[in-house]
């Protein structure tokens, strides 16, 4: 399966997660309610209180029109700056309705005409090649990842120039990709860095999942590693506070390949073309994070804590059973990502929408073909398993029906349902 | 002049308004204070838990991401027919981040070639030429307003055919029009519509000003009146509730020109856009709206009344002070709006960015040329005065600032300053 598009793989899960909802998802890739629980409304109210505390602004101003490009970019800023380390800069920070915005933003504005195209890896986001498509933007997919990456932006770079296309930007997820969970280490990340100042590509580093590290080292983002003046960095709340405020951001670099004026000139037309699109983010979920943060020393650190320990040990848990299950089957392999939402496993044969469907009837779990979020063919044998939002147990239940109906897929006489055996 | 991008204006205001922060300013179009005041953030806070109430959502739930076409479009849907008689059926209404985005949504979908043209009033509201500027789509303009729209739509169609371009949809603000506060009688729409309906044009009717009417009787929405399923109604709640909650929506008629399937299709691309813009509308924001609708039997006719109540008095005290300073001079007119934000002056001479300057440098009155809004040199000799958001006594002391202005201008030596005599 190949060239799905965004849409219909989103109206596919959600109309089979509508028909089973007693099924085990592990295609979701939902924080989980323990980040937010904690938050009543008289939590929202107070954060709400000490934002206005802190920053003068009376409730009247606050719930009227306000600046385009955000209220809270400073605090934004800092927070980038102490938890992340991105080297942000309030005058360069957009603030915009989630991440989702800031993307669309940022690929219309670097891509202004039908020669330009958008950089992604394949498989990605599809929130990205479906915001691309939405705004009739062309994408091309890298034919490698990891180290692979810079020769895959020449090799890509050069056939465009062929077509009398062009490179405009590089979307990507440094940080445990979605979908694949992989992370590229700081070499990867200066490599990369360095193809695109060489063919002034702008980096669209997107980065939701960065703060969930559970074992390792982090390593640096690449808006902190850009000398050049290469990379917008995007931002979101929605994995660290709760998707309900649509807060995230784009941050602008101070250089535009070394050219300051064209940075703030970019900025402008982000900032331009965000009110066209929503004006501005809503001031009060603005306020609600600029008090959460006020109230937390500028940091989301100990906040996600708690979050960040469930997903570690949902990790484990899937880690651990897919090792039980299909340990010993060399057919059967995956990555173990040391942080974020997700994980790849590769199997011996295609598993496309009809094996979604077969897999949840049969045995009520709901995995994701990777297929889903390939630009090709490339993709067909592997599948994505979220293990973000389910627990431990339903993981291990999640991952031996799964193993039920893989055994039978792999059978030699895989077509013949009656004679399948049950795996050990 | 003609022609100024949306940017440059938006940019331009800001910059007086930065350069004069004591100026008056009859430029903005914000909604007044007193619409908001009510509400503190324990009132927010109450909102929400009624909506939570009401809905049997838990909080978590609210929290999380969740239905991209939004999770209070039946309210909504109530709320638009029992205040603006608008035929909203929930499962036709996307719940957007405020108006713009419903626009913006509208615009990109509707307009899918670069043959697809949107037609507009001219003048008409920055933000859905700026829209569909940032989107790449070619708005015309209508040559004639009121009686004339018909005829002027039908010419529009045929010139646009001979250059092998298509009119797919109709903007405008039937009510209290922004920027010429201009209301569309009975008549006018159901001509209008049925020329739209015969060159199957979608109607994107905005109405942000609908409820703001202060004498005369309303005039039902296009999309009330409309039978043939060509009227996309756009609501904001920013007039209504307050700007920082942004949302807004766009309701789908039951068919389009008929045809029920295709409906249903233009309402899932919008679904499908907004999911790549925003993903969705944050839920906070809707809980407020929501509850707000709850607590009020659905309606927001009472909760409005005292911003009507001050706008009727701001309009009162406009008309009466242009009556005073100019109604003896026939070269000066102006309309009488029923409802709404603005009016319209027109002048003998051409108002351009740099009178804007010169008037706020010399008298520090704030006013905004008609030519801003404007795609030809057709309106360089108007002004726009907003009386929203300015209490009566500063609109007087703003006229007579800028009868003073007019005065100098239109003295026989405008060029000789010095010479330049007071107004009595």
């Amino acid at each position: 399966m190949a060239s799905t598009s965004a849409a219909e793989v989103m109206n596919f899960l959600n109309e089979v997660a509508g028909r089973y909802p007693q099924a085990i998802s592990l295609a979701a890739g939902r924080p989980t309610d323990v980040l937010f629980e904690r938050l009543g409304t008289a939590d929202l109210a107070a954060r709400i209180d000490r934002y206005l505390d802190a920053s003068g602004l009376s409730m009247a101003t606050l719930l009227q029109y306000g600046r385009t490009a955000g209220a809270i970019h400073a605090l934004m800023a800092q927070q980038l700056r102490i938890d992340e380390g991105v080297p942000a800069v309030p005058e360069r920070v957009v603030v915009t309705a989630g991440c989702q915005e800031a993307m669309s933003l940022c690929l219309s504005a670097l891509c202004l005409t039908s020669q330009d195209v958008a950089l992604v890896c394949n498989p990605t986001y599809i929130g990205a090649t479906g915001a691309a498509a939405a705004l009739g933007i062309a994408v091309h997919g890298l034919t490698a990842d990891g180290d692979g990456l810079p020769a895959a932006i020449d090799e890509a770079v050069a056939g465009l120039r062929r077509e009398g296309r062009r490179a405009a930007t590089l979307y990507l997820i440094p940080d445990f990709d979605n979908p694949t969970g992989r992370v590229l280490d700081r070499a990867q990340r200066l490599a990369i860095l360095e193809a695109c100042e060489r063919h002034r590509i702008v980096v669209l580093e997107d980065n939701p999942y960065g703060m969930f590290r559970y074992d390792g080292d982090a390593v640096e983002p690449m808006a902190a590693l850009d000398r050049a003046g290469s990379v917008i960095y995007l931002s979101t709340y929605s994995k660290t506070l709760c998707p309900a405020v649509r807060v995230g951001s784009a941050v602008v670099p101070e250089t535009l390949f070394g050219d300051r004026q064209a940075a703030t000139a970019l900025f402008d037309d982000l900032v331009q073309r965000k009110s066209y699109l929503t004006v501005n983010t809503g001031q009060i979920a603005q306020a609600i994070v600029g008090g959460h943060l006020l109230l937390h020393d500028g940091s989301l650190r100990g906040w996600i804590e708690p979050a960040r320990s469930v997903y570690r040990n949902n990790r484990d848990a899937l880690l651990d059973r897919l090792d039980m299950r299909f340990g010993s089957d060399p057919r059967i392999s995956w990555n173990r990502p040391e942080g974020g939402f997700f994980l790849t496993v590769d199997l011996p044969f295609a598993f496309d929408a009809a094996a979604v469907d077969e897999c949840v009837n049969e045995e009520g779990v709901i995995v994701m073909p990777m297929a889903f979020f390939a630009l090709d063919a490339s993709q067909d044998r592997r599948i994505r398993l979220a293990f973000s939002a389910v627990g431990p147990e339903r993981i291990a239940a999640g991952v031996d029906a799964l193993a039920r109906y893989l055994a039978r897929r792999m059978a030699p006489q895989a077509h013949a349902r009656e004679t399948l055996a049950e795996p050990a």
